[in-house]
């Protein structure tokens, strides 16, 4: 299987494609810039859903859904949302078809024409508040902390699996408050655990900051995201939380009476994570060989695979190999054992190896007499032969050693590839021949963004929350500049 | 609260809507014919999902994602299913917006008008197929069994919150088959799945049958559906499960060689079940106070409310049911202490009616004394007061006990509700008058059946599988028939 994926080192960008389909993670569809995803990328997608529930319900989120299509006009109330926003959309104009006249298909109804078009939402914030006007009356009222699950739409017009796709799943959190403090507490308490999930559930090192004003979410006052460097040299952004300020209630109209029995208008957050991050996974950790899931996000954690010559083999074997699925099935590891008769052992080793399950055990005739079994792992490629019954108190054990292996390398690769840069021509040349992060110092200007994007497309991926204060020049303009800011090129 | 409600027996209907409103389960949007699902009406959908999700991995289905856009000409490859669903869809014509050149708003831009317009997806056979034509050469590659959760659109003129919205929520299963006895076993399997789940998890007893050839799913050969009475004696269709034959395998060129190397069209089945369901809980269990959740999917399965008049009583109160709290929950059992001041222990019994919680637990000072608890039950409105020590025994007994006693009372009043009927003048006063299911004899045309309906209003719901034979003449036409047919008004 392995063999067909084209060498990441030569072309990382048809490596990516070739793994996404050969793993069986999506595929594009009959329908421009719209994926399927296959039953094994939307295990995945499951796995970071039950997690990111979980965190969201400790932080006193709940979950809610609100309807697909936006009223054209809605965008219009936000100033900036519009701008940003309303463009590339997908208008719904008419709801009616009807049988051509002249019997071949079916054509759009001209007379069920909509008196005002409805947008499919590329994100709620509008839908949302326009509900929420009607829920909030009193402080009493606040906070609302709602998550939604759903479908969007973004008409892109240059598509790739998982990273930029015209439909995509996501999750958006949408919270109102009564006190700009709160919204602000709320904006970082996601962005937090965002970094959370994705350091110690996608074994995903990242960056926190505030997006420069350029980068902004369209009608947020802030906004904070988490950036994390692919095997390429590229940056992905993982994830962002937006304080919008009174922007949104101020468009929809939704004012409180506070606790001094005042009336004001409410404070704002939304955050999103998409299944964009499905790419970053299998761009930050992926090999020649195939994927390579942490440990915690894996569909299938363990694969068991008998190595046999005759079928007289292969009964006991299968004996000895299901009380092991047992015993590791009732320890809450997920565990296949392949029999399959179909596909020799070689096959299925390479077959999972490019599935990236984390650890593959193998028994055969020699292993039964010994009371061995071999343990492989996917991140190193390493394999020991352990006592068999050891197996239930190893996996556990090296389960969490893989998760943390995969971090470490993930980390070890962005410390190799972070410089610390002063000179322009520096800069140039490293975004030309290496790609990785630049710290380096801005004037703060959007006219220096601007002009440093377009020679070297490299952007402000983020003002690190934890960049220190230090005097500087402007990498671009030589203009004093008092810390350093994190500049890359981007998916 | 609760008496806010319009009384069920005077108007069922708006009984109905007062319900999903005070409730906070769900409310229009403003877009029509959409609803929002509020926090506590979608937690309900989510545990919905999860036991669902349960029952179809341990019936062998794996989870993927499909596009929401479909290909306008992919309805017409199907020649009925592009009569049954291609009609009154949401249509995407442009994708573009763009700023009003009067400076007012925003408009469709013209220029971005799509080759083919894409409809929104009311069901998803045609994409599906679409995409399995490159999934399957070989018997190698069958069965597939995938499931799909997501929200699809139909554009309905007359909507009711939960019970018909232009969009809802649902889960859509499509399988693919080397033989046409798997598809059939699998169309069964499935609709046996749908009936356990009703009746265990929604505690709503089900008449399983097949479709008559009106009512059947377009495209499909048969349609197996599960029928449930709510308590204004109109019918309910709760779950459908398609045998689709060929005919979209042949509508999208799908074919596989079989083991004997011939080429054939592949079988399929569909099977859905959508946010409708969440309408049928509440019109086959509520009541004049609110809702009646089956413990097995409320959102929250206890509540515990202190009675008290000094904060000194609140504090000791508070100690003893954040104890017993603690221990509710480390039994598995959803539970929550409202120790909000703002609002009197009897506004909180009637708000938790209204809501529908299987068992409020009360504590006062005199409890504390005396070592006890007031136990309610939701179902009954039963109260008895027992030994604080026998609480967790007590629950989990009790949860099930209220489970088991819903299910009985909606089928008591189900067999209350059906009358065998010979006569056609006493078929139309039962409908007029009483409503109810009907089993009567039908001479099997569509001609007669398109005349009951016309006449009476009433439609066939089902053949059930278990009628047996039984010789007569039909209702109508007293033409002979050889069993009686399951006839009633429905929603």
């Amino acid at each position: 299987m392995a063999k067909f994926l084209t060498n990441r080192d030569e072309d990382y960008a048809q490596w990516y494609n070739d793994l996404v389909i050969k793993a069986d993670l999506a595929e594009n569809s009959a329908v421009r810039g719209c994926m399927v995803i296959k039953p094994y990328g939307y295990a995945i997608w499951e796995n970071i859903q039950a997690q990111l529930n979980k965190m969201f319900k400790a932080t006193g989120h709940v979950n809610a859904y609100f309807p697909l299509f936006i009223p054209k006009s809605f965008f219009s109330r936000e100033a900036a949302h519009v701008e940003g926003f309303a463009k590339e959309c997908a208008v719904v104009t008419h709801y009616r078809l009807k049988n051509d006249e002249s019997g071949k298909g079916i054509v759009v109804d001209p007379t069920a024409k909509l008196e005002e078009e409805l947008i499919i939402r590329p994100t709620s914030e509008t839908i949302i508040w326009n509900s929420y006007k009607n829920w909030i009356q009193s402080y009493r009222d606040l906070p609302i902390l709602i998550n939604q699950w759903a479908n969007v739409v973004r008409w892109e017009m240059r598509t790739r699996l998982f990273l930029r796709t015209a439909e995509f799943l996501w999750q958006e959190g949408h919270t109102a408050h009564a006190t700009r403090e709160e919204a602000v507490e709320e904006t970082e308490r996601m962005i937090n655990v965002y970094a959370d999930f994705a350091e110690n559930y996608m074994a995903l090192p990242v960056i926190k900051g505030y997006k420069s004003e350029n980068e902004r979410f369209a009608g947020a006052l802030d906004t904070f995201a988490i950036e994390a460097l692919m095997q390429d040299g590229k940056a992905l952004q993982a994830g962002t939380s937006h304080f919008l300020g009174q922007n949104f209630a101020k468009a929809f109209d939704v004012r409180f009476t506070d606790k001094a029995g005042k009336l004001d208008y409410v404070w704002a957050t939304s955050w999103g994570l998409s299944t964009r991050m499905i790419g970053a996974l299998i761009m930050a950790h992926s090999d020649n060989n195939g994927l390579v899931l942490p440990p915690r996000l894996a569909p299938l954690q363990v694969v068991i695979i008998p190595i046999y010559k005759t079928s007289e083999q292969l009964e006991r074997i299968s004996e000895k190999a299901k009380m092991i699925r047992s015993g590791i099935e009732k320890a809450g590891i997920s565990v296949k054992y392949d029999d399959r008769e179909n596909n020799k052992p070689g096959w299925k080793f390479a077959d999972y190896e490019l599935k990236g399950v984390p650890v593959r055990l193998a028994i055969g005739p020699r292993d039964l007499e010994n009371q061995t079994i071999e343990v492989a792992r996917r991140d190193t490629l390493e394999k020991e032969t352990i006592p068999v019954n050891d197996v239930l108190t190893r996996l556990p054990v090296l389960l969490e050693e893989i998760q943390a292996n995969i971090y470490k390398k993930a980390l070890r690769f962005r410390s190799e590839n972070t410089f610390y840069i002063d000179q322009w021509s520096e800069f140039l040349d490293i975004l030309e021949n290496k790609g990785g992060f630049i710290m380096a110092h801005w004037d703060g200007t959007k006219e220096t963004e601007e002009k440093i994007k377009e020679e070297s497309k490299a952007t402000i991926r983020c003002i690190p929350f934890d960049a220190p204060k230090e005097k500087g020049k402007c990498i671009y303009s030589g203009k004093p500049s008092t810390r350093r800011v994190l500049f890359a090129r981007s998916y």
